[in-house]
């Protein structure tokens, strides 16, 4: 069958010919029928993140994936069924207690590996098997879009964090601003706006019109801010304090500006993750700010089972014309390299491994 | 009535005549018995936080104070009854939401006074008023510690807070640093160790052997950990990461510093209020860290009625001998001047306005 594959220090995905997997007991064969292309698979395919499966000499990609059961195995799942997996599996082969309580996105270092990033291959292949109780069932009029199941649940587990964060008291969500206007910043905006019904929305990006993106941002009737001319710092002068940021670029500056652009009581979820780099702050006020005014950091990473039924849910709510809008290329196999194009223009791609 | 003051400039309290104030509807009239000195009245009494009320030239100090209701004025309380202040009052004498819905440590700056520190009178006056809506009983037995309430109180709230930003997922609070060894970070600690159950316990400071308070550490079964040998940021390494960090220090290095002696999927609490402080950090790292370890940041301020009735009830399980230990004096009036001595001896003091 045919996989997508990067070789460590080629740069480049390949499509090549791997063998097909036989479900073992406990496991269902699943026919892959999409998978998306995110920042995270970028990273990997240029060598800053992740590694290769012990002993093994290549990576299949691909951790956004939606797919049809063809062989239930003996498990629940049902023949036919539309399934998205989940990411994180226990290393070597053996369970830990945090995949034991159905928490895989709380385990630290080493005590996971991460299907198409990490330590595991991917589901950019024909077919690809799982263990049952990884596999979360779809509804079959959302299977087109099931790629996008795995970054809404991202998002889920880090507004239940930033939530929970919150509750120890009266707080309301009416105000957000996210950070990044790329495919996950603009499914969080979409959510913000549509699901979590927050009356206000921002979404913080560095491009000028026309731009697809800040399309996006209009059409969902948020607010367009050009950090080139509103940074973060001075984001709540301009515009308003708001009561949640969540930051999705990976730009280190923002972990820590974020406390400014907060109202008083809000909270800062923050999932990008950067390289180590050294820069001044004002850590005395910004410390005072987060104490007298009650303000939280929370960062959070992947995401659980729970998080993609939640997700299943929210990609349902989810404005149609916007996700059309959204996802600018679905790929079949024989164009697989225009899927891993970027631009101005792209904003959400997949590779299609099989008709729907 | 005697009351101790500050004028502003003049950088010592004074015992003073002021007239004895009248319960207003709603009022009780309070005969003070101890109130407590800590931090915040130094700083304070230094001029460098709080302000005098409107329209005053001097501010009478206290905020941990107990008393017993002398005149319960109709209101539900009952004469001979003990009593302890809370602290925020609404200001201009109108009330707001945060005052409204029992939450006033949830109020920003502008919307609330503090007895005994900003725009409020406190309490070290031989009678005080307030409405029966901020006095929380307390028993007989626990009176005479009575002006330890207010401080528990503020771990109550910082604790209830950092609990919560673990509550969606499954989190123990097994181990736990506390930086600091003033009053509030011994309190702290002994509630850590003796109230919550934590299995590990660390306090830091900077002093060397003997000294009462790492006596006190070592009493509680803790680990003195001094800041000169193990600073903050070595500290996960020297002895484990911790499940929560509690910052009563005030020094903002810490505040960053707390992620990196944080477990995987901990809390740190702060609760210092800095100056503002430029200094440079790894803020690479540190965002990098607080996302792929789940790790949360929460700033915490002041507490509200329900967390000095929690408070009521933690103070009734501290360890006698830990308190006789902690309180290093107790002063008469005519020897005000050294409840406000500090020095290495000198761990809590207060003063006595009456007998109990």
């Amino acid at each position: 069958m045919k996989a997508i594959v990067v070789e460590p220090g080629t740069g480049e995905p390949a499509l090549v010919d791997v063998p097909r997997p036989e479900p073992t007991p406990g496991e269902a064969l699943v026919r892959t029928l999409r998978v998306g292309v995110d920042g995270t698979d970028h990273e990997v395919i240029a060598g800053a993140h992740g590694d290769v499966p012990p002993g093994d000499d290549r990576l299949v990609l691909g951790h956004e994936a939606v797919g049809v059961v063809e062989d239930a195995n003996d498990t629940d799942l049902v023949e036919g069924q539309y399934v998205v997996p989940t990411v994180r599996r226990p290393p070597n082969g053996t369970s830990n207690e945090f995949f034991d309580r159905a928490e895989p996105d709380m385990a630290p270092a080493g005590e996971y590996v991460e299907r198409g990033i990490a330590g595991a291959h991917g589901f950019m292949a024909e077919y690809v098997t799982s263990p049952a109780e990884y596999l979360v069932p779809v509804p079959d009029a959302l299977a087109p879009l099931g790629f996008l199941v795995e970054p809404i649940s991202v998002t889920e587990k880090a507004v239940e964090h930033a939530v929970a964060a919150r509750s120890a008291f009266d707080w309301r969500l009416e105000s957000a601003l996210v950070l990044g206007n790329g495919s996950l910043g603009l499914l969080t905006l979409a959510m913000f706006a549509d699901v979590y019904d927050v009356d206000r929305t921002y979404c913080l990006g560095r491009r000028d019109r026309p731009d697809p993106t800040i399309d996006l941002i209009d059409g969902l009737g948020a607010t367009y801010v050009d950090s080139r001319e509103t940074p973060v710092s001075e984001f709540a002068d301009v515009h308003e304090p708001v009561d949640l940021v969540y930051e999705a670029t990976g730009y280190p500056k923002h972990a820590f500006e974020t406390i400014d652009a907060l109202a008083p009581n809000g909270v800062g979820v923050l999932l990008g993750v950067p390289e180590p780099w050294e820069f001044e702050i004002d850590g005395g006020r910004l410390h005072r700010e987060l104490v007298l005014h009650n303000k939280a950091l929370v960062g959070s990473v992947n995401s659980h089972r729970g998080h993609f039924e939640s997700a299943v849910d929210t990609l349902a709510q989810l404005p149609e014309e916007f996700l059309d809008d959204l996802v600018t290329g679905v790929y079949d196999l024989e164009n697989f390299e225009a899927a891993f194009e970027t631009g101005d223009d792209v904003v959400k791609t997949a590779v299609a491994f099989d008709k729907i």
